[in-house]
């Protein structure tokens, strides 16, 4: 037997999410029809029209409904810094911890040789042009800490060298909370030949 | 930096599928607004109207399009064996499985004291008068290997067991291509209970 053509559309749709096989597909569409009160017209109305209630900031590439975005806007945020980051997920994981009161600058692609993908020429203009028109003091190139993401940070390195700003890269170490036992080879690597001198940073 | 409105609420909707915590919706909800064409007004389509496209089979209680549905409507299946089920997503676990062929009964509910649920008087009725009426001869419980399960299977079995029917459960022990290592104590135990005379079942 299969499932009623209007599950098994459902299903299908749902399978396309990240993270969702199959038997969780399946789980979400059941739970989706056993809900109690409007919950999938309340959904339906949520995705109706979304892609055109939002829109990439004009300023930052922020993801967001009014332009330029909350961020952009904000009047308290310090305007001298400026993180790149490769998705406005990237952006959000980071305003979410809070540790960040700069402004962001998402890039609009990333370099990804076995993906077949590469940062667009016109992207390193307009990061340039903001910098200098926004006379901005620090750019905090903070791309993931992998293969692409070194890629691109370095990329971009050489784009922005000859600028009169200064350009810095989040740290690589081990992550705090985890243990030595299960860093992999690169982390322990990374937390070696970043380690920190106690001594002078005492002194500073 | 809240998330923009519309995506908030699609965040805020995922949220509740089940297996869907704050990350994964927030993960969703990117994906779905980043992805080409129009996949957000296909979902939207597929949940509209959902629940008013479906119906319980008014025969064994499945979830389908058509009343009844094509599991009561097959002419291959086997009539004279019932499989009582918990619920329509056990039934399709097993369909998928395919190793079952003959007909189901899905119950509305089961006997979950710590849940405060019941089987209410009328399911035992609507089982009994379909197991009289349609001449079954085996009336399989399939209910989960937990504790609800258990008692709801004894307390079907009780209701049940004057008829002039067969009544069977499925067999508990270990899971195949599991490790007696990893099985749990009751698992186990009922392995042990439940062994099998190797000798008596070669002569069969």
């Amino acid at each position: 037997m299969a499932l009623p053509e209007p599950l098994l559309q459902l299903v299908t749709l749902l399978k396309r999410l990240p993270g969702v096989g199959e038997k969780s597909a399946r789980r979400m569409a059941f739970f989706i029809i056993q809900q109690p009160g409007s919950y999938p017209e309340e959904l339906a109305i949520a995705l109706h029209g979304l892609k055109e209630r939002l829109c990439e900031c004009s300023k930052c590439g922020n993801i967001t409904d009014v332009d330029p975005c909350s961020i952009c806007t904000d009047p308290l945020r310090e305007r001298q810094t400026l993180c790149v980051v490769e998705t406005a997920e990237d952006l959000l994981s980071m305003e979410q911890a809070g540790i960040y009161n700069g402004l962001y600058h998402v890039l609009k692609g990333k370099i990804s040789p076995l993906d077949g993908e590469d940062l667009p020429p016109s992207e390193y203009e307009r990061l340039k042009e903001r910098i200098i028109n926004t006379r901005v003091k620090e750019v905090i190139i903070a791309t993931n800490p992998r293969v692409e993401g070194d890629l691109t940070f370095y990329s971009l390195f050489s784009e922005l060298e000859d600028l009169d700003v200064k350009i810095s890269r989040l740290a690589y170490g081990l992550p705090v909370g985890g243990s030595i036992e299960f860093a992999d080879r690169i982390t322990l690597h990374a937390a070696f030949e970043s380690r920190v001198d106690v001594r002078k940073n005492k002194r500073r």
